[in-house]
């Protein structure tokens, strides 16, 4: 069995731990939180829910830490600060900063002896793929990745921070004639405008001004002001009711040439719809969690990402049986 | 640059060719042909045409052999006898004898200290990956494979054997509603004849039976009797003018459910659109060509397939550029 820790019990954690019991050569050990452990309920029975401050005291209990904060300020020092005492995964998605904290997991995990694997999830992640594979197959030729329909939570907490908003969700959503354009082989070049429409539904404060705040949210720079945006004004129990969920997805293409004169077209579609966008991130995770584990038993060391791992790794199952059931 | 030699110049050998001209870190060096060299025109300048009995001269002229011949007759024999000398890649089709060609090209490749890929292409192949990665994420789930809209060289060459058939072609097509009911989340159990239909475009003899063709047709047992097959006579004319391509491709879908209860649903689906079934082939095993080359410049020895390949052997970038463009 290889033992998992969680550090971080929001979504993401909740996620990871319904993971874990859907793999039966894991077991969850603990979570760890940096809220009063007595107050954090898990549902995982015989496992312990710790404080971040006892996250040393397990080296020598769990296999694999599973890092389920955020990338803006858990991530950076967490994920190099942990990669020295146990395996880790974490799904660090600022794009920009991804060489800076390659390096420094890098770095920690060699000095540990252990192995940490970064940007896990669905983007990055499985789109990132997708998109290698499509482009070493398909050398010429171009990418598009859309997004949606789904909650972006940026969108949603940029939305929730403007005056008299009482609460919001934003939806990110593919525009389906560029799409098919893609689709088609027409290899478009499209705008920010033409590839998302994004549809916010908001909860107004009493009193707010409706007017004023749509206006607001359709001219904010880089959030709106470049899209074809909707606002619809409902009630917070209708709020409640129908937007609760996370969902999301997306869809990566790419569309090639091939032959001597590149007469012949192609295209590779990957597409994911999610009913619980952290669930699924989680799902990965831990199928990460599983290679983490089995490289450090081979010996590897240092930062990896998901091009650096071999696809069996992630599967329960051995080579030949892989071979029998999924070639 | 990595140099290249191609075994069988028929449709695949001649994609490869083409691939290799899109890959600026790959050169073709020799086709080996079994027909007589004089008599084969190849497209590469500078490349040499041979004969398959010169292949071990060229020992130590060239990195990666891919071979394109067939699953039946040639592979079998061919892949083990040159992965003593080479590094080799194949697109074995044969999914029941997979094990046995495994274990054959595995104690070639490891007497002769080189890498063999087997099984490289589109399916087995990219469907394969996709099928292993979709099933690591999402245990609890339900696998689903379609094929086409496609040229079925098999079936066409089944229709071709039947008497009074002159020639035809053979398309096997996804049942759409199928295909939606399984991105519905409603994972169906679906019979052959619910999954794919069949479309025959046949040119009969002269003063033949057209609906005793066509009962032969609807009725051979393994290929068509068990799916509702649509025949069409046409002329040669029109079966070469409008059914002279090789299109193919499918679709790879995994419905799976996550959370603590099962009570979210997540779709990842996978597919290709292919203009040509055999260069898209082609570029598949370029890129493995890449990485058995790769793989063995690193020490490693022996058969493996897709799912022992990390990604990043498959790039032309390094991985920091990998990262920093397609994470």
């Amino acid at each position: 069995m290889i033992k998992i820790g969680i550090l971080g019990y929001g979504n993401l954690g909740r996620g990871v731990e319904c993971a874990v019991k859907q793999n039966p050569d894991m077991e969850l050990s603990a979570v760890f939180t940096r809220r009063n452990p007595g107050d954090v309920k898990i549902l995982t029975e015989g496992a312990s829910v710790c404080s971040i401050a006892d996250v040393p005291g397990w080296k020598e209990k769990i296999d694999v830490l599973i890092l389920c904060g955020g990338s803006a300020t858990d991530l950076p020092g967490q994920t190099p600060a942990f990669a020295e005492l146990f395996h880790v995964v974490d799904s660090f998605d600022t794009h920009a900063r991804i060489p800076e904290h390659f390096a420094n997991v890098d770095a920690a995990a060699k000095k540990g002896g252990k192995v940490g694997i970064i940007s896990v999830g669905w983007d990055p992640g499985m789109f990132s793929l997708s998109r290698m594979y499509a482009n070493a197959i398909l050398p010429e030729g171009k990418d598009y990745t859309f997004w949606g329909k789904g909650v972006s939570q940026g969108h949603s907490d940029a939305v929730r921070r403007i005056a008299d908003v009482k609460d919001a969700k934003q939806y990110t959503v593919p525009v389906e004639e560029a799409l098919e354009s893609v689709r088609r082989g027409e290899n478009p070049d499209l705008t920010t405008r033409q590839k998302h429409t994004r549809e916010c539904f908001v909860v107004l404060e009493e009193g707010a001004d409706a007017a004023k705040v749509e206006e607001e949210i359709r001219t904010m720079p880089n959030y709106f002001a470049d899209y074809d945006t909707t606002v619809h004004f409902i009630s917070q129990e209708e709020l409640d009711q129908n937007h609760s969920r996370i969902p999301h997805g997306g869809f990566v293409l790419r569309s090639g040439k091939t032959g001597w004169n590149q007469e012949n077209s192609h295209l590779i579609e990957y597409s994911l719809k999610l009913d619980s966008n952290p669930e699924f991130t989680s799902c990965v995770l831990a199928a990460y969690a599983r290679a983490a584990y089995r490289l450090g038993q081979e010996g590897a060391r240092g930062c990896k990402t998901v091009f650096d791992i071999a696809p069996a790794y992630l599967s329960p199952k051995d080579g030949a049986a892989l071979r029998a059931s999924l070639l």
